[in-house]
């Protein structure tokens, strides 16, 4: 759009009547240019397989960041670093304490973690908060998303946050995480959280790979269970009832009462721990400590015992096994062929016109046609 | 051996001292000519596949019988024709009550069974009773193996008691059993009773292939539970207190109190039924009608609802996927290659010199390598 003539034409035109535009004083640069210097020599080069591995032992936060981002990638080329670094930190991982922690929205899981993960900083401890969100792509990271849900624990040096990986499917997302927990405890995390939300299945995943599971409840039996999947009580070895403050204290003490005579009915757990129920104020930090005894007393239980190594190799295995099956899987279900026969067929299967076990078979036949 | 001359010599010998041999009478044939005539006629002559369907539809035992004997059995040719007579079958199942029983050995399952079953057959119902027990095969049927543990129930004419099928995986047992399950219905049974032990995974698959879920529990909430899996309660859309007779009535009664408790604090089933807790006395037949009830509430209930067809429908896709999940699975773990380095892998994983991913990463790269 022409707003006016040019200054320097109408400068020695004493009839010019339009309107005069005057000529501007110079901007500055929208860039630095010494900070965009210093960026460009910021900027992200490739390390060696040497230097991840140095870098993460070494604890270097920016490194490991790094490295987790390789597990994350999809790109095959990442994948095999990611792979070797994996390989490298292995033997330097496993000496710490994980903790899974889940409970539904509005129990206040990430107060919690922060009370606890700051009562645990205080006490010299060095954690890594991880979590287990397969449905993050699609919400958007409904857990752990968001650093500034856990403003005073993502500001202390002491405590690596890392929000759930996006991307694909549960078992991808859990053998993230999994991976995670390795390079986090060769950089020297020796107590690592595992979030998940109690609504999905992700809570087994998280069950295989943690030490100790921790349900976070809230007083009142009713409404507020409503979004818990059933069975995740029985997989508990402890329950929070968090939210014990005010005049919520006797509440509290109520559903304690309560949860503790339920998990009194339940058969025994592998390990010979009896599962307890604590109360505990996220917000004003009470029976937080209460909550950390469980847990090690816990740990000195299934260590003396030897459940503590026995299941960490079994989960070790659970875990070749889940990802065999999970890549068998996907193979199968990811070939064009095979989805547009389940397209056709699942409707007769519905409806009762075949059966299960034949429309598997026919499926099967045209697989193995291809392979 | 030679004993003695034969007497047809000696009989004109005066000098003969030796041993003489009488001529014996003629002994009968060992086998009735007219009987064994009468079973070759009854002996199994194939049957083609309108007469086993025709049969199963007329409700004939027998043909039953044979065509759930090829459904068990290995044999391509027996599978392809079980196949043809399920999908003839299919159209006239689906119409019966799946009532999936569990509970610890001990707590009189099958006098439950035979007193639930009676109670029924007497109000008119036809009743089968299949089972699942993958471990059969090792402990010789420990479940319904031995008909005589139902006597009464086994003399009825409208009980068909069929124990489990005793070879291989969870997967191929429960297979077996949901496809016996449609012959049963087309044969006119119209009650079926799926049996299994609590203490394995088989519960998950009856679970999952049957409408109503019920658990069998005895008073005394403490050792008796021993031996069920964590996890089975809360599966279950109703508990029977049994054994609640002579001096155990009042501890039945607080048994009964405390289960329904513990069930409260459970969330919600996706059914929105509330699951319930009756006491009864199997071998006196006191408080089984109550637990019937209870089962045709549940059925009205899901019915009005719409959680019945839904759930039925969820239930023939979860057999196609398991179905089609197991044989990949078996095509994988049964490959000679891939059972040597499981063998020279699996320790590598259990002591941390390689991660669970990079060995999962290694049998895949050579299973995918032959096929």
């Amino acid at each position: 759009m022409h707003l006016g003539k040019e200054h320097s034409h109408i400068e020695n035109d004493p009839n010019y009547k339009g309107l005069i535009v005057n000529k501007g004083v110079e901007q500055p640069p929208s860039v630095n240019p010494d900070a965009a210097r210093r960026f460009l020599q910021k900027r992200p080069q490739e390390l060696t397989l040497a230097q991840y591995v140095d870098g993460i032992l070494a604890g270097d936060i920016t490194i490991l960041s790094r490295a987790v981002t390789l597990i994350e990638s999809s790109l095959p080329k990442h994948q095999e670093l990611a792979q070797q670094i994996i390989l490298k930190c292995l033997p330097h991982s496993g000496s710490s304490v994980r903790l899974g922690i889940t409970g539904v929205p509005g129990a206040g899981k990430s107060t919690f973690i922060e009370a606890l993960g700051l009562h645990l900083i205080e006490k010299g401890a060095k954690l890594a908060v991880l979590a287990i969100d397969p449905s993050s792509e699609r919400s958007k990271g409904s857990i752990l998303g968001d650093k500034t849900r856990m403003e005073s624990l993502s500001s202390t040096p002491n405590a690596y946050i890392r929000p759930s990986p996006s991307a694909g499917s549960l078992g991808g997302v859990a053998r993230k995480t999994r991976e995670t927990i390795i390079l986090c405890e060769a950089a020297g995390y020796n107590t690592i959280f595992i979030e998940t939300v109690g609504v999905g299945q992700s809570e087994t995943a998280v069950h295989s790979m943690v030490d100790f599971f921790l349900l976070i409840l809230i007083a009142g039996a009713g409404d507020e269970l409503q979004g818990i999947k059933r069975g995740i009580m029985e997989m508990a070895d402890g329950i929070a009832v968090n939210k014990a403050d005010g005049q919520n204290i006797q509440k509290a003490q109520l559903a304690k009462t309560q949860y503790s005579n339920a998990l009194h009915l339940f058969p025994p757990t592998r390990s010979g721990w009896i599962p307890r129920v604590e109360t505990c104020s996220s917000i004003l930090s009470e029976g937080i400590s209460n909550i950390w005894d469980m847990v090690e007393e816990y740990m000195h239980k299934t260590k003396s015992n030897d459940f503590f190594n026995q299941n960490r190799r079994e989960q070790a295995q659970y875990w070749m096994y889940e990802s065999i099956n999970e890549k068998l899987k996907n193979n199968f279900y990811h070939n064009a062929l095979i989805k547009n026969k389940i397209a056709e067929i699942e409707p007769l299967v519905n409806s009762g016109q075949i059966s299960s076990f034949e429309a598997a078979r026919e499926l099967l036949e045209l697989y193995n046609k291809q392979v």
